[in-house]
Protein backbone atom coordinates (compact mmCIF):
# COMPACT_ATOMS: atom_id res chain seq x y z
CA UNK A 1 0.00 0.00 0.00
CA UNK A 2 1.61 3.41 -0.85
CA UNK A 3 1.77 5.94 1.94
CA UNK A 4 0.23 9.47 1.70
CA UNK A 5 1.39 12.35 4.01
CA UNK A 6 -1.61 14.78 4.60
CA UNK A 7 -0.64 18.24 6.26
CA UNK A 8 -3.41 19.29 8.74
CA UNK A 9 -4.11 23.08 9.05
CA UNK A 10 -5.17 25.11 5.17
CA UNK A 11 -5.41 21.42 3.74
CA UNK A 12 -8.41 19.56 6.60
CA UNK A 13 -9.29 22.44 8.66
CA UNK A 14 -9.92 26.32 7.78
CA UNK A 15 -7.44 27.59 10.23
CA UNK A 16 -6.95 30.87 8.57
CA UNK A 17 -10.47 30.89 7.67
CA UNK A 18 -11.42 31.07 11.61
CA UNK A 19 -9.15 32.92 12.66
CA UNK A 20 -10.08 36.01 10.02
CA UNK A 21 -13.91 35.34 10.87
CA UNK A 22 -13.03 35.56 14.70
CA UNK A 23 -10.76 38.89 13.64
CA UNK A 24 -13.27 40.66 11.49
CA UNK A 25 -16.11 40.01 14.47
CA UNK A 26 -13.83 41.94 17.27
CA UNK A 27 -12.08 44.16 15.43
CA UNK A 28 -13.89 44.41 11.93
CA UNK A 29 -10.54 46.03 10.17
CA UNK A 30 -10.25 45.06 6.68
CA UNK A 31 -6.86 42.57 6.50
CA UNK A 32 -4.39 42.72 3.57
CA UNK A 33 -4.28 39.92 1.50
CA UNK A 34 -1.54 40.96 -0.89
CA UNK A 35 1.03 41.06 2.12
CA UNK A 36 0.26 37.36 3.15
CA UNK A 37 2.93 35.67 0.94
CA UNK A 38 4.36 33.22 3.49
CA UNK A 39 2.29 33.27 6.31
CA UNK A 40 -1.11 34.75 6.87
CA UNK A 41 0.05 36.63 10.19
CA UNK A 42 2.20 39.34 7.94
CA UNK A 43 -1.40 40.33 7.03
CA UNK A 44 -2.91 41.37 10.13
CA UNK A 45 -2.26 44.88 11.68
CA UNK A 46 0.83 45.47 13.66
CA UNK A 47 -0.91 46.84 16.49
CA UNK A 48 -3.49 43.35 16.81
CA UNK A 49 -0.59 40.91 16.03
CA UNK A 50 -0.15 39.85 19.81
CA UNK A 51 -3.74 39.13 20.37
CA UNK A 52 -3.81 37.12 17.48
CA UNK A 53 -0.82 35.52 18.27
CA UNK A 54 -2.12 34.83 21.79
CA UNK A 55 -5.40 33.30 20.45
CA UNK A 56 -3.70 30.84 18.79
CA UNK A 57 -1.35 29.47 21.71
CA UNK A 58 -4.95 29.02 23.46
CA UNK A 59 -6.81 26.51 24.56
CA UNK A 60 -9.47 25.17 22.37
CA UNK A 61 -8.53 27.25 19.16
CA UNK A 62 -7.44 24.33 16.97
CA UNK A 63 -10.28 21.85 18.76
CA UNK A 64 -13.42 24.21 16.89
CA UNK A 65 -11.95 24.73 13.43
CA UNK A 66 -14.16 23.74 10.09
CA UNK A 67 -13.51 21.08 7.98
CA UNK A 68 -12.33 21.84 4.44
CA UNK A 69 -15.15 21.25 2.39
CA UNK A 70 -15.22 17.55 0.77
CA UNK A 71 -12.30 16.46 3.10
CA UNK A 72 -14.15 14.14 5.16
CA UNK A 73 -15.65 11.51 2.05
CA UNK A 74 -12.33 11.71 0.05
CA UNK A 75 -10.13 11.11 3.68
CA UNK A 76 -12.54 8.22 4.07
CA UNK A 77 -12.07 6.86 0.57
CA UNK A 78 -7.99 7.44 0.48
CA UNK A 79 -8.03 5.83 3.99
CA UNK A 80 -9.05 2.46 2.34
CA UNK A 81 -6.29 3.00 -0.72
CA UNK A 82 -3.59 4.55 0.88
CA UNK A 83 -1.63 4.43 4.29
CA UNK A 84 -2.66 7.38 5.33
CA UNK A 85 -0.69 9.95 7.85
CA UNK A 86 -1.63 13.34 9.04
CA UNK A 87 1.13 15.21 9.99
CA UNK A 88 1.09 18.45 11.43
CA UNK A 89 3.18 21.51 12.59
CA UNK A 90 1.78 21.82 15.79
CA UNK A 91 4.36 21.59 18.43
CA UNK A 92 5.17 25.22 18.64
CA UNK A 93 1.34 25.75 20.33
CA UNK A 94 1.68 23.12 23.16
CA UNK A 95 -2.28 24.02 23.65
CA UNK A 96 -2.98 22.68 19.98
CA UNK A 97 -1.73 19.37 20.63
CA UNK A 98 -4.71 17.32 22.31
CA UNK A 99 -7.09 19.96 20.16
CA UNK A 100 -5.74 18.00 17.57
CA UNK A 101 -6.21 15.16 18.37
CA UNK A 102 -9.52 15.59 19.31
CA UNK A 103 -10.58 17.42 16.49
CA UNK A 104 -9.08 14.48 14.10
CA UNK A 105 -11.47 11.92 16.47
CA UNK A 106 -14.41 13.99 15.90
CA UNK A 107 -14.26 14.65 12.35
CA UNK A 108 -12.74 11.57 11.22
CA UNK A 109 -13.62 8.65 13.69
CA UNK A 110 -11.91 6.47 10.64
CA UNK A 111 -8.45 7.88 11.01
CA UNK A 112 -6.50 6.36 14.58
CA UNK A 113 -4.48 8.06 16.86
CA UNK A 114 -1.86 5.89 15.23
CA UNK A 115 -2.23 7.99 12.08
CA UNK A 116 -1.61 11.54 13.59
CA UNK A 117 1.80 12.88 13.91
CA UNK A 118 2.33 16.15 15.89
CA UNK A 119 5.75 17.91 14.97
CA UNK A 120 7.67 21.20 14.10
CA UNK A 121 10.04 20.29 11.29
CA UNK A 122 8.69 17.92 8.57
CA UNK A 123 11.67 16.81 6.82
CA UNK A 124 11.96 13.55 8.64
CA UNK A 125 8.83 12.03 7.59
CA UNK A 126 9.04 9.58 4.14
CA UNK A 127 6.59 8.68 2.00
CA UNK A 128 4.78 8.10 -1.73
CA UNK A 129 2.64 11.91 -1.88
CA UNK A 130 2.50 14.60 0.28
CA UNK A 131 -0.09 17.03 0.49
CA UNK A 132 0.93 20.26 2.03
CA UNK A 133 0.69 24.27 1.53
CA UNK A 134 4.42 25.27 2.63
CA UNK A 135 6.93 24.43 -0.16
CA UNK A 136 9.43 24.48 3.36
CA UNK A 137 7.85 21.24 3.93
CA UNK A 138 7.77 19.18 0.25
CA UNK A 139 11.00 20.67 -0.20
CA UNK A 140 12.46 17.92 1.92
CA UNK A 141 9.93 15.58 1.04
CA UNK A 142 11.52 12.09 -1.62
CA UNK A 143 7.97 11.32 -3.12
CA UNK A 144 5.48 13.46 -5.18
CA UNK A 145 4.77 16.32 -3.49
CA UNK A 146 1.33 18.33 -4.14
CA UNK A 147 0.97 22.11 -2.89
CA UNK A 148 -2.24 22.93 -1.28
CA UNK A 149 -3.19 26.67 -2.71
CA UNK A 150 -3.94 28.93 -0.15
CA UNK A 151 -3.59 32.70 -0.64
CA UNK A 152 -0.07 32.66 1.05
CA UNK A 153 2.15 30.60 -1.24
CA UNK A 154 -0.21 31.74 -4.31
CA UNK A 155 3.20 32.80 -5.93
CA UNK A 156 5.31 30.09 -5.48
CA UNK A 157 6.16 28.06 -8.49
CA UNK A 158 7.55 24.48 -9.43
CA UNK A 159 4.82 22.48 -7.96
CA UNK A 160 1.93 20.38 -8.96
CA UNK A 161 -0.99 22.61 -7.18
CA UNK A 162 -4.27 21.07 -5.60
CA UNK A 163 -7.13 23.96 -4.84
CA UNK A 164 -9.71 21.77 -3.58
CA UNK A 165 -10.74 18.10 -2.37
CA UNK A 166 -12.34 17.24 -5.36
CA UNK A 167 -9.46 17.59 -7.16
CA UNK A 168 -7.33 15.54 -4.50
CA UNK A 169 -10.10 13.08 -5.42
CA UNK A 170 -9.80 12.69 -9.16
CA UNK A 171 -5.93 13.10 -8.85
CA UNK A 172 -5.43 10.46 -5.64
CA UNK A 173 -8.75 8.22 -6.32
CA UNK B 1 24.74 16.46 9.10
CA UNK B 2 23.54 12.83 9.65
CA UNK B 3 19.91 12.60 11.21
CA UNK B 4 19.17 10.57 14.45
CA UNK B 5 15.53 9.61 15.59
CA UNK B 6 15.76 8.90 19.45
CA UNK B 7 12.83 7.11 21.50
CA UNK B 8 11.77 8.91 24.39
CA UNK B 9 9.78 6.33 27.13
CA UNK B 10 12.43 4.07 28.25
CA UNK B 11 15.40 5.46 26.75
CA UNK B 12 15.67 9.25 27.60
CA UNK B 13 12.49 9.37 30.03
CA UNK B 14 12.35 6.43 32.95
CA UNK B 15 8.42 6.03 33.08
CA UNK B 16 8.24 2.46 33.66
CA UNK B 17 10.71 3.38 36.99
CA UNK B 18 8.22 6.32 37.45
CA UNK B 19 4.96 4.01 37.29
CA UNK B 20 6.30 1.07 39.32
CA UNK B 21 7.92 3.34 42.65
CA UNK B 22 4.41 5.28 42.13
CA UNK B 23 2.99 1.28 42.29
CA UNK B 24 5.26 0.37 44.96
CA UNK B 25 4.23 3.13 47.36
CA UNK B 26 0.15 2.51 46.40
CA UNK B 27 -0.12 -1.26 46.60
CA UNK B 28 3.37 -2.67 47.87
CA UNK B 29 3.02 -5.71 45.90
CA UNK B 30 5.80 -7.71 43.81
CA UNK B 31 5.37 -7.64 41.13
CA UNK B 32 5.91 -9.97 37.69
CA UNK B 33 8.86 -9.16 36.07
CA UNK B 34 9.46 -12.72 33.56
CA UNK B 35 6.12 -11.55 32.53
CA UNK B 36 6.85 -8.07 30.89
CA UNK B 37 7.73 -9.38 27.22
CA UNK B 38 6.67 -6.81 25.06
CA UNK B 39 5.06 -4.79 27.53
CA UNK B 40 5.72 -3.60 31.39
CA UNK B 41 2.02 -3.87 31.52
CA UNK B 42 1.90 -7.62 31.41
CA UNK B 43 3.27 -7.51 35.01
CA UNK B 44 1.06 -5.69 36.57
CA UNK B 45 -1.49 -8.17 38.78
CA UNK B 46 -5.28 -8.06 36.80
CA UNK B 47 -7.15 -6.10 39.53
CA UNK B 48 -4.88 -3.21 39.08
CA UNK B 49 -4.39 -3.05 35.23
CA UNK B 50 -7.43 -0.37 35.62
CA UNK B 51 -5.96 2.05 38.10
CA UNK B 52 -2.01 1.93 35.98
CA UNK B 53 -3.78 2.48 32.56
CA UNK B 54 -5.65 5.49 33.93
CA UNK B 55 -2.19 6.64 35.35
CA UNK B 56 -1.13 6.33 31.87
CA UNK B 57 -4.06 8.73 31.10
CA UNK B 58 -4.03 11.35 33.18
CA UNK B 59 -2.68 14.36 33.23
CA UNK B 60 0.73 14.95 34.89
CA UNK B 61 2.15 11.61 34.43
CA UNK B 62 4.31 12.16 31.63
CA UNK B 63 5.21 15.60 32.65
CA UNK B 64 7.31 14.54 36.20
CA UNK B 65 9.38 11.57 34.57
CA UNK B 66 12.90 11.15 35.68
CA UNK B 67 15.46 11.67 33.25
CA UNK B 68 17.79 8.45 32.25
CA UNK B 69 21.48 8.80 33.47
CA UNK B 70 23.52 10.54 31.69
CA UNK B 71 21.04 11.48 28.89
CA UNK B 72 20.98 15.44 29.21
CA UNK B 73 25.09 15.86 28.59
CA UNK B 74 25.19 13.41 26.11
CA UNK B 75 21.95 14.43 23.96
CA UNK B 76 23.90 17.72 24.24
CA UNK B 77 26.76 16.46 22.35
CA UNK B 78 24.92 14.66 19.83
CA UNK B 79 22.84 17.79 19.33
CA UNK B 80 25.99 19.19 18.20
CA UNK B 81 26.91 16.44 16.16
CA UNK B 82 23.91 15.15 14.31
CA UNK B 83 20.38 16.73 13.35
CA UNK B 84 18.40 14.85 16.46
CA UNK B 85 14.84 14.51 16.09
CA UNK B 86 13.13 12.96 19.37
CA UNK B 87 10.26 10.49 18.15
CA UNK B 88 7.88 9.49 20.66
CA UNK B 89 4.68 7.36 20.14
CA UNK B 90 2.46 9.44 22.33
CA UNK B 91 -1.03 9.82 20.51
CA UNK B 92 -2.50 7.60 22.21
CA UNK B 93 -2.51 9.45 25.44
CA UNK B 94 -4.06 12.39 25.14
CA UNK B 95 -3.23 14.26 27.91
CA UNK B 96 0.39 13.08 27.29
CA UNK B 97 1.20 15.37 24.41
CA UNK B 98 1.82 18.74 26.32
CA UNK B 99 3.49 17.21 28.92
CA UNK B 100 6.64 15.54 26.98
CA UNK B 101 6.39 18.71 25.14
CA UNK B 102 6.91 20.36 28.61
CA UNK B 103 9.50 17.91 29.92
CA UNK B 104 11.52 17.68 27.01
CA UNK B 105 11.56 21.51 27.70
CA UNK B 106 12.40 21.47 31.40
CA UNK B 107 15.38 18.61 30.65
CA UNK B 108 16.54 19.77 27.23
CA UNK B 109 16.46 22.98 26.73
CA UNK B 110 19.12 22.81 24.20
CA UNK B 111 16.01 21.06 21.70
CA UNK B 112 13.70 23.04 20.27
CA UNK B 113 10.16 22.35 19.74
CA UNK B 114 10.84 22.10 15.73
CA UNK B 115 12.91 18.57 17.39
CA UNK B 116 10.06 16.85 18.40
CA UNK B 117 7.52 14.56 17.00
CA UNK B 118 4.50 12.93 18.56
CA UNK B 119 3.09 9.68 16.61
CA UNK B 120 1.35 6.67 17.37
CA UNK B 121 2.86 4.47 14.84
CA UNK B 122 6.58 5.52 13.57
CA UNK B 123 6.90 3.55 9.95
CA UNK B 124 6.78 7.37 8.30
CA UNK B 125 10.00 7.98 10.19
CA UNK B 126 13.38 8.41 8.34
CA UNK B 127 16.93 8.85 8.82
CA UNK B 128 20.47 7.65 9.43
CA UNK B 129 20.24 6.13 13.17
CA UNK B 130 17.58 5.13 15.17
CA UNK B 131 17.43 4.37 18.82
CA UNK B 132 14.29 2.68 20.06
CA UNK B 133 13.46 0.18 22.86
CA UNK B 134 10.94 -1.67 20.50
CA UNK B 135 11.60 -3.83 17.56
CA UNK B 136 7.67 -2.81 16.01
CA UNK B 137 9.73 0.70 15.82
CA UNK B 138 12.89 -0.33 14.36
CA UNK B 139 11.63 -3.24 11.97
CA UNK B 140 10.40 -0.24 9.66
CA UNK B 141 13.65 2.11 9.85
CA UNK B 142 15.82 1.81 6.80
CA UNK B 143 18.79 3.64 8.55
CA UNK B 144 20.93 2.00 11.51
CA UNK B 145 18.87 0.57 14.51
CA UNK B 146 19.95 0.60 17.74
CA UNK B 147 17.63 -1.74 20.00
CA UNK B 148 17.80 0.36 24.07
CA UNK B 149 17.48 -2.38 26.16
CA UNK B 150 14.89 -3.11 28.72
CA UNK B 151 13.18 -5.56 30.48
CA UNK B 152 10.48 -5.76 28.13
CA UNK B 153 13.01 -6.69 25.20
CA UNK B 154 15.99 -8.85 26.64
CA UNK B 155 15.07 -11.80 24.60
CA UNK B 156 14.40 -10.11 21.17
CA UNK B 157 17.06 -10.96 18.93
CA UNK B 158 18.96 -9.35 15.31
CA UNK B 159 19.61 -5.77 16.50
CA UNK B 160 22.65 -4.33 17.81
CA UNK B 161 21.72 -3.56 21.69
CA UNK B 162 22.50 -0.15 23.49
CA UNK B 163 22.32 -0.69 27.32
CA UNK B 164 22.99 2.99 29.09
CA UNK B 165 23.78 6.65 27.80
CA UNK B 166 27.43 6.17 28.27
CA UNK B 167 26.90 3.30 25.45
CA UNK B 168 25.44 6.01 23.41
CA UNK B 169 28.55 8.52 23.19
CA UNK B 170 30.34 5.32 22.95
CA UNK B 171 28.78 4.41 20.06
CA UNK B 172 27.92 7.82 18.69
CA UNK B 173 29.89 10.70 19.71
Amino acid sequence: MERIIIDMDEVMADTMGAMFEWYAKNYGLPLDYSKMKGSWMLGIPDEHKDIVRQRLYSEGFFRHLPVMDGCIDVMDELNKKYEVFIVSAATEFPNSLRDKLEWLNEHFPFLSWRQLVLCGDKRMIAGDYMIDDHVRNLVHFKGKPYLYSTIMNKDDTGYERISNWQEVAEKLL
